[in-house]
């Protein structure tokens, strides 16, 4: 793995450039959220998915269907109008079109020119969300849709939300990938002064991106502290804490995060005595500047207490709030400093590896020369076998942390 | 007249280019309303007409003025100032302007610069609107006023108002030129499935467009049914209505409607047991993405009950608020997929053929590119001969409707 | 000097790209005012400043500090952090900066990149205010710093604010060289007819301008009559009057005001009968179409009486909440009309040599060839001799203004 030290600034590998942030710089042939199972019903949803405005809808059987949102004939968006049965029904002059996207009705035509149509998009369901596939229809598979089942899986509970970010989709993809921020941007909550202190270990392969982090033996921080009481009755002093990242292209992260009371077996894998929870994470692209960000908590304990669901739902979007402050005003410095760089540190190196899957993926539906060198590094990555690199905490760290 | 029929992809009149719509793209030789005639008073009040920031008044003997809206000197908006007798004093140093636009002061000048002036606009009142002229005002003939005296003619009695609009021009011009959408967007009002059940026919010649519908033999919508009690003082179960739209370009539409109880001539050309409404339009480019739209409903019974007057107005005022929603989601939508096109439909004849006749006053203008093919097929139908084509319903209309 | 009477339509002096107002057009090595004194506190304050986003604040011992606001990492605004003791830690992952922008603390990493640093800019607090230098560091010399000394000295007392104007920083110039204006935009409260008919002089040197302009045995207007009623507890009818106007580029102007009893010998030398205020004005670009305007009253007698200093304050805010309105409008409509020209009167001559000035600073920093020009007469103005010009109220002033 190439150097990604803060201290070594003849490495290539140092700088992006954040006006990279300000483009149209996601993959097309990917799948993305573009809505919670329970926003879709019977009737008509606009969004922005990709760069592309769609409406969604079910059909009466519970079908999703997602159609270009713009009228063959007058360029209506179609959200304006209404559903009939399963067709939509266009606000203006009541041109029809079935779940295919094709016009089934013109007012005082004899025949339908057949190329009257609007685009239809493959969709799927899947983990409590409903999945667009913006670019070649042909290489859709839903097998292929990111793993987030413990959104629908027995085993777990919870609910999430929906957040509509004024910021690049990659720029939450960098935010998930290094939890130090935590620290400073979530000290009330689930911030602690030893996510940064501990090492953490970054694995990366062809399919995805890993950042591994074991804190043994810490004061557990209030959010996981209730938790562990509401399981046990009773209140811990020392926990096992866990935080593994999985990253899958273009910007699914699943987070593993957790607590047991400390040397309980947790870190050898025997989590029985501790509380477990998925933080679940999938941006969507909307425009360079903003997307929409899809994200649940799923716990593996006390299943049926809807009041647990809904207070760890609420505290994880309590924190959600913080970080999306951040990134608004983040990528508002983006805009006005377009001839800035970022600047990668060793804490960055899940975030650079995603970056480079992604490229990767962007690379390869084109020739557009911004990824070519991107590129070159990417398949390099993705052919190169799982390696890890470990990151510690320095001796300055523990005297800024007092620790 | 070339087909327009949808099934005939391969017609070149079948595609319009959309992005026209976010063009700069009137004529600047024509009488444009300004302002509606109790509007303008003897006070400054600022309005954009085809593109240019004008300030209206009138004189203390109430003849209307239109000049430029900077002051020659700074800039300042005019209107920012008051008026002094006759004369603009600017609200900065106290420069001062006639009524034709000259300085005719300014501080500690021994001689005024016989250059210093702003441009003064032809104006003239007809019709209960203020007209501007924007072009050359050699060619400014206020015998050319589109006629619109239906406003003003003591046989008839109304009242309207102006809309702005946040859509081109042409596209309110699109929507009056054919009264199919009245199915889809006015159901509860005006909009009766006979609309675009029957045929009707457009006439194209060089001075207009007309386009004519008779439903015979129909239920009343609430609208008119309305009109025939307060006329007769009873119900009618069938009516014969008629909509004859008259169109003079570049942008003034005269909408002969009205219905007369089923079998009494109204067809024929008897139309004593009819009531009769003229529903007038006219817009004014404010700027590619935005226009004026100033209307009025004038009827021909009934003349001196204020009440129906105010009961028409606030009616028509509805109808055209749910077109304003559509116009601006149709122009939202055009901004944001620059590449689509219009395609036509057979319903869309009388628009087609008014879009020639703007398009060839723009070519007059100009040697712009974009019009010149416009401009062959717009001379050729301005030379040619009055025509009539004949649009019908069709089965699947029928069906589609219930009929 | 060069004729610049409005009746002169060849002089190339005349006219004026209202486009350069739009532009980003102010000389970088100046000092700018970026706070009062009361505003900065141990405490992060963000400010746009010459186009350069920073953020300031005071260190423990009263130090002010102005640093690029954009973290080196990751771009967060350093506004968003916090300060420690007085290092600023961003507000993401906890990097820290010390006062001169160098980044002392990295997360996990053993050594910290020396070329990890914002940029820190000079700074300097005086008169009342905090200057950020925002060009060449070495050439900031806090002796060169504009002469408000007014605004702290014992001899004096007043106070004064900040207003946001939504306009090119020499808009405010133009306004304040020129106080004709008052008569119009001022009329209920220091406007005067006699301001608008006495003559003026302006005098020019390679320091600077000056517009000097007496009134003799006039009615004192609202605001003054008021003041010397304060003074010396009873009315007078009839007050010399003086406006001296004392430009300093690129930005600073400061206006000795006041009246004194007719006839007292004021013009001659003795003040001493009268009261005298300092308008202390210093605009800050902040972008081609937006300025931070610094403003205080001054005023030399009953110093102790707080009422006073603050209805005087009230007062001067009212009058520039006038002239904001204005200069909105102003902007508003150079923006609408990016072809038209500024035309200059005599009354403008103050105003033109500060802008010759202006563009001089310009000139001497690059080799922009829109200031090349404007260069050649600046550089023959800022090397002539101090000259004189007189500019007199004309038959025209006196019949408009009655007098």
């Amino acid at each position: 793995m190439a150097s990604i030290d803060g201290s070594s600034g003849s490495d290539g590998a140092l700088r992006e450039a954040a006006a990279t942030f300000a483009l149209t710089d996601w993959p097309m042939n990917a799948w993305y959220a573009a809505a919670y199972d329970v926003e879709l019903k019977h009737a008509l949803l606009p969004r922005t998915i990709a760069g592309r405005s769609l409406v969604l809808y079910r059909k009466g059987d519970g079908t999703p269907i997602a159609l270009e949102n713009a009228c063959w004939h007058r360029l209506l968006p179609l959200s304006e109008g209404h559903l009939e049965d399963d067709a939509v029904v266009c606000g203006y002059h009541g041109l029809m079109y079935n779940g295919e996207g094709r016009c089934v009705f013109m007012p005082s035509q004899q025949t339908i020119n057949p190329a009257a149509r609007v685009r239809s998009y493959p969709i799927a369901e899947r983990h409590r969300f409903v999945w667009v596939w913006p670019g070649d229809p042909a290489l859709a598979d839903p097998d292929t849709i990111p793993d987030l089942h413990w959104n629908d899986d027995p085993e777990w509970a919870g609910d999430g939300g929906l957040i509509d970010v004024k910021c690049n989709y990659k720029l939450v993809v960098d935010n998930l990938m290094d939890l130090t921020h935590e620290t400073f941007v979530h000290g009330s909550s689930i911030g602690h002064r030893s996510v940064a202190e501990v090492p953490f270990e970054v694995t990366h392969g062809p399919d995805g991106v890993t950042v591994t982090r074991w804190m043994l033996d810490v004061d557990p921080p209030p959010f996981w502290a209730m938790q562990l009481e509401w399981r046990h009755g009773r209140r811990f002093d020392r926990v096992d804490r866990w935080q593994i990242i999985h990253f899958e292209a273009p910007s699914t992260i699943a987070i593993d995060v957790g607590v047991a009371p400390a040397g309980t077996g947790a870190p050898q894998g025997d989590r029985s005595q501790g509380v477990n929870g998925f933080v679940l994470n999938t941006m969507t692209p909307q425009s360079p500047g903003a997307c929409h960000y899809f994200w649940a908590f799923a716990r593996n304990y006390n299943l049926d207490d809807q009041r647990i669901t809904t207070l760890l739902r609420d505290g994880v979007a309590g924190v959600f709030g913080e970080d999306e402050e951040v990134l608004n005003a983040q990528q508002r410095s983006i805009d006005s400093n377009p001839d800035k760089q970022f600047y990668n540190l060793n804490i960055d190196g899940g975030a650079m590896w995603a970056r480079r899957l992604i490229d990767s993926m962007i690379a390869a539906e084109g020739d557009d020369a911004r990824y070519a060198r991107a590129s070159e590094q990417a398949r390099a990555a993705a052919l190169s076998e799982p390696a890890t690199t470990r990151v510690e905490a320095t001796e300055a760290d523990r005297a800024r942390l007092g620790i």
